[in-house]
């Protein structure tokens, strides 16, 4: 077996914690999947003596978390942290020009810096993986670099945000209003106190970005997305629609035009045999229509530890069989 | 940019021709999506003189295709003959005994020869990609070896005969009899003359001996499956499922049990806001629950030339990326 790939990990919030503790109680399976094994060398973290349920006395802690790419003996950085700017983003930047791993799951941060982060890839010969970025647990970024590779992509659109999914649908069977359930949300922890990204649309449009750029072009960004929220939807429309044997859901959709691309996130009438009509809840779903496959829809958890865990663990993985 | 990547191609039915269309009318994208020229340097088929709408005419013509592989300067092949023995198996092992990647979606042949093809796979280090051999456009063998990486994988089922569901969709939509939607289907050219492989039940189980050998064990063989078709379903039960909010699909499964592993494929009621019920006509669909990520759907065009043609592709630009 070839020698273990010794990672540096930022943050140990929820996603961080959950990818610690798989890393750690599932060593013996990743190595088998991996074909060496995968150890946490270091990391970095806000609070050292918080209890978080996974024990990292093997690894050494680092206060600043951007020293950690430039520590001897780590082979590749996993950015757990968030926030587009700050320590993450002096982190990416590290990691990339000492010509190390990125593996990261900060949509902001990917959204905000793009050219610049994957020039630095570029020069460096430094992969960023970015899986857990977008759709959490669905593997929509390896199914468009690489599954999907041989295709001319037409179309991408889906649900992307669990949050107003779950609002829609549940005002859709329940005929709860909108403020209602949005509150029971917020109660519950599916939504933020502060509702806008989500309701708003522009968590949608910052995912759409991301799968944009894959999709056509790295120049898509998310000024070019007309952007319409949630917040007008009432329990009438809902119901006006299923007379008419359809649903309402928060649509992203980027699409080839004669000129250019039609980028956009709304509310959008499906008809209910619609791949998309059947995604409740706070699933993810995203449908991409190209040449000459046709159409794949992938469903999936779309946010949470796990899902996310998941996708942090598939990009650690390929780095570790590819490097 | 690299060398290109040479390939030895067996086989020009509907398949290969539209492999061989798509290399050649999209040669520049195929070659940036690959980071080099992806060329079809030799061809094999048993009528050279049939016109197949493709100019191959650079491509050097042999006789026997078990003679590809031995080929000076073929970096690779692509055997899409069919068959589980003859030419496609001592192709498989001449390619792979020479240390070059086989990319194959011969189903019959994997299923009946798997672990000598293995074998001389992990000996001769010669990769064998078979995207193409399940569930046609869906990229599930991606999404199981890659995408899904780090995950223990605890069931696994779907709808992997489209000819099967194209019959049940359509008898639940138009109360028509199973004998009649059949011979449509025959007329149609959805299903063949003979049908028993795929009402039966067994082209299903095929698929599900390759999935559950991915997910669980490579022991898994399609004996251990209990396999149970869909001649005997009546439109009398489709629509008493329906009464109940339930369809009716053909579902194959592999779970994990406390002792081993259910293997079945049988017809199933499922409810109608069950994500594998919406899958209507020749569409597959496969449902993967899995630890940390919890529960995942792919769903798309099982089989034709196009989406066929586009796992063929992805495996190709996966050997061009990385030998």
């Amino acid at each position: 077996m070839k020698s273990p790939l010794r990672l540096g990990l930022a943050g140990l919030g929820t996603v961080g914690a959950e990818v610690a503790r798989q890393i750690i109680e599932h060593q013996d399976m990743l190595a088998v999947q991996a074909g060496r094994p995968i150890v946490i060398a270091a990391v970095s973290a806000r609070d050292p003596k918080k209890n978080r349920n996974v024990d990292l006395s093997a690894a050494a802690w680092v206060e600043d978390p951007v020293q950690l790419a430039m520590r001897p003996g780590i082979d590749a950085v996993v950015e757990l942290m968030g926030g587009a700017k700050g320590a993450a983003y002096h982190l990416a930047q590290s990691t990339l020009s000492t010509g190390k791993p990125l593996i990261t799951a900060n949509k902001g941060m990917l959204a905000a810096h793009w050219n610049e982060l994957f020039d630095m890839s570029a020069r460096y010969s430094a992969p960023i993986m970015f899986e857990a970025s977008v759709c959490g647990g669905i593997p929509v970024i390896k199914v468009l670099r690489e599954g999907l590779s041989g295709n001319r992509i037409t179309r991408i659109e889906g649900i992307l945000n669990g949050t107003c999914n779950y609002i829609l649908s549940t005002m859709d069977a329940t005929g709860r209003s909108f403020a209602d359930v949005l509150a029971e949300a917020q109660a519950k922890g599916y939504a933020e106190a502060d509702p806008t990204l989500d309701v708003d649309g522009w968590d949608a449009a910052h995912k759409l970005t991301i799968l944009g750029k894959l999709a056509f072009d790295a120049s898509v960004t998310t000024e070019q997305i007309a952007v319409t929220g949630i917040r007008s939807i009432t329990t009438a429309d809902l119901k006006g629609a299923r007379e008419d044997g359809m649903t309402i859901r928060l649509v992203a959709r980027a699409e080839k035009a004669p000129h250019g691309l039609n980028l956009r996130v709304s509310p959008m009438h499906l008809p209910l045999e619609h791949p998309l009509a059947a995604v409740t809840g706070a699933m993810n779903a995203v449908t991409i229509k190209a040449e000459p496959v046709d159409v794949c829809t992938l469903i999936g958890p779309g946010a949470g530890a796990g899902p996310t865990a998941s996708a942090v663990l598939a990009d650690i993985i390929d780095i570790a069989r590819k490097i």
